[in-house]
């Protein structure tokens, strides 16, 4: 049986610790630091030689810092001889740049794909990748982990009085489906048509919704523009009360004033994306991934050491 | 005959636009900006189908950025079907990294050569790598320039006398033989020694200085520790005026406070790090290496037309 090891780049310091305490193990010793001019330092301070090693790191903003630190670490643990390098990546940067969305376009998530295994991986661990396309990006293997059970329990334990699950847009129904199954509640879309090139865009809603708790799901919220729209849509159709989830907190730009003057009750994510260096507005309630990122750490550890993966 | 198109992203625009009226062709079209949450985006405003392509990029700092800016650049080029995509990276980030100083050291100088490679590269062209053994780290063509022609050109036109060329370690004297060379100067080395572990450095000079104008040449001025260290030995040996000279001007941290207080001339660099977005201090000369740049696009361009290298 080969050891299990957990270390961590800058992105998720917090959640790394927290992980590691779940599974009751010590984390890996590290230092990730910069040179005087900006180059990342990484030193492992204890031998990986023979060891599983899962390395923790979201490729959320500053996303090509943190990115180059998970490929510099990555290739620090091959050259050190590591058995298996996984790497968790709980929010997976340039998930959106899945496609060429006009000609020429570059398709970044599937470079950043090529450049995790070039450097070294052996298997990825992410959640609510933006695109599900974005597992068959990679020739190694993908565990896909979903938010939606974490989401779904801090609802369920609010004991809400007649919700109703909320997509706020055409894209965002199939894991829209997924929260009202978890919570046996009816499901309604915001349904954005422009009627006529270089016309406003007309937000209809398709669903039972009036006098009802609104829950809108998102895997991302970014700069909260979709969101507080969709907010607005609903509060005019007679929606009692809103509440937003999503899995991937990216809040960047206009994202805090927005949520803070929308006529959103509470905005719900996760800690895939740290809190740890960025303001934390009361309206917005973190849950960890912790316990479910733990217990796929140790599953697949266990896998690793039965099926002998690496050894022949 | 194939078309040549050079292409710039954000490190070196100012260089870049020079190289192309040198070589007298329109810079390329393409935006390299970023989304709200700090995510590249590049888009190509013209078709690079059937052309060989050069693109501009140091990975000076921010380094990562810089270099993710090329990698996602490389891709773009790559699935808008260019003939040959040739990356001209005049400063190369992360080349002191070539090495295991430590054990579990990352070698992050070869990770980028795969990255580089891996998003679809087929050759580079820089100028004075730190290590030369990091050609070696390419699987792929690499043409390395020298800066010391220009900045032995521009000492020849000031016409100095009774010079001697310094070498500020021992690591970076074939650099300076070079420069002698071109100056058909002396050579003096300066011989750090620490005597005794926990002993002050001796900064020892081999050679003779007394009375001479001192030239001292390093690949990467970073932090200026070195050299102005050299310029103190130097004067402390009775060396008439001193001056120094690199390729590359990271100069983070400290640099210029230092280079400011230091018993030194004049600083001479090139622009293989844009002075762009920083300021210039008035004791530092930058020389262009578009010139040089230029030639040697155009000469791969002809090469890659007369041998049709990537058509069979
Ligand atoms: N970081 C980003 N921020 C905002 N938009 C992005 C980002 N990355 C990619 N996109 C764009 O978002 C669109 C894809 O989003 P979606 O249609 O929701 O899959 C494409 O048009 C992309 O060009
Ligand atoms: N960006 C950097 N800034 C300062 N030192 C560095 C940097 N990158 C690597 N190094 C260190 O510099 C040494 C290599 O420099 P050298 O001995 O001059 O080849 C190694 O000990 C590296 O760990």
């Amino acid at each position: 049986d080969s050891k299990l090891k957990v270390f961590t780049c800058n992105s998720n310091p917090g959640l790394a610790r927290e992980i590691a305490s779940v599974i009751d193990v010590q984390l890996g010793d590290s230092t990730v630091e910069n040179f005087s001019d900006g180059e990342i330092q990484i030193n492992l301070k204890e031998s990986v030689r023979g060891a599983d090693v899962f390395v923790i790191q979201s490729t959320s903003a500053p996303v090509n810092d943190h990115l180059m630190e998970l490929l510099v670490m990555v290739d620090a643990l091959k050259r050190a001889s590591a058995k298996s390098i996984n790497v968790v990546i709980p929010y997976y940067g340039y998930a959106r740049q899945d496609r060429k969305a006009r000609s020429r376009d570059p398709i970044t998530a599937k470079l950043v794909a090529n450049l995790i295994e070039k450097a070294g991986a052996h298997r990825v661990i992410s959640m609510d990748l933006h695109a599900t396309q974005i597992q068959g990006f990679f020739d190694i293997p993908v565990d896909h982990l979903l938010g939606v059970p974490i989401l779904g329990q801090y609802f369920k334990s609010k004991q809400l009085e007649e919700i109703v699950i909320v997509s706020p847009d055409h894209g965002g129904v199939v894991r829209a489906r997924k929260l009202a199954d978890y919570l046996a509640a009816p499901l309604a879309i915001i349904d954005k048509r422009r009627p006529e090139p270089n016309v406003c865009e007309v937000m209809n809603i398709i669903g039972e919704v009036e006098g009802k708790t609104a829950i809108l799901i998102d895997d991302i919220i970014d700069t909260a523009g979709t969101i507080c729209l969709a907010a607005d849509a609903l509060k005019a159709k007679g929606v009692k009360e809103v509440y937003a989830c999503c899995t991937h907190p990216v809040l960047s730009g206009p994202a805090m004033e927005r949520l803070d003057q929308a006529d959103i009750r509470e905005v719900v994510v996760t800690n895939t994306i740290s809190f740890e260096n960025r303001e934390l507005p009361e309206k917005i309630k973190v849950l960890s991934v912790a316990p479910l990122l733990g217990e796929a750490i140790v599953r697949i550890h266990e896998e690793l050491s039965i099926s002998k993966l690496f050894e022949n």
